[in-house]
């Protein structure tokens, strides 16, 4: 059901900046960089195996990735794994009673479907699903 | 240098409630789960696909894992990359100027070296390193 960790999210104040651990010391390298406007974040994405890791910063003071780094501080912020359908996931999840941000898949653009739990739900991490094309 | 993500580490309460999300409603499955006394840390392991969810249960008060969980409450600890020659990655970090919590890798049991480096060096996140033979 479930098939590989797609990306771990870490949020940090501003991506520059917060890339250098990553490439300059560590030796990841950047696959690429995208602003998401409607989320107010800036986003890049460093390659490992077969996953991501992918690193969040705000570009305002109101998104939920700046309220929680306002929060919590920069750190890990969620998991995404992929799956191979989603919507037999969510009925899972359903009927196993756990709480859901997204009850239906999100259309994530290029034929991708995301929806995240809610940590309520896990233990406490706000985990993401991917069914990818 | 970095090969793939070893394992996710997440901070729960209690190891058999804590597996329940994990396990019945999501699916996964448990290759292991072992007591580390010397760490007062009770661990399960579920593989997805080449990485781990490592959930970590804390068996006292005092241990740095019970101290974590008290502060931040349960989820994501840290992150585990395997790289092919620890010493290597150790001197490119110090070079660096990284901050570590271990200068020289410690002893992991079968042949698996690891080290940590520490938060204030990576943009808040607790980065764990393997080597395995």
């Amino acid at each position: 059901m479930i098939t590989k960790i797609n990306h771990i999210a870490i949020v940090i104040p501003e991506l520059e900046e917060g890339m250098g651990f990553w490439v300059n010391a560590l030796g990841l390298n950047v696959k690429k960089t995208e602003s998401v406007p409607e989320q107010q974040v800036d986003i890049a994405f460093l390659p490992v195996g077969e996953s991501n890791i992918e690193l969040l910063a705000p570009t305002d003071t109101e998104s939920g990735v700046a309220k929680y780094l306002d929060k919590r501080g920069p750190g890990l912020h969620h998991i995404c794994l992929e799956v191979e359908d989603i919507d037999t996931v969510l009925d899972r999840l359903k009927t196993a009673s756990v709480p859901l941000i997204d009850e239906e898949p999100r259309d994530g653009g290029h034929g991708k479907k995301l929806a995240f739990i809610h940590p309520k739900g896990t233990g406490g991490v706000l985990v993401e699903l991917y069914q990818l094309p």
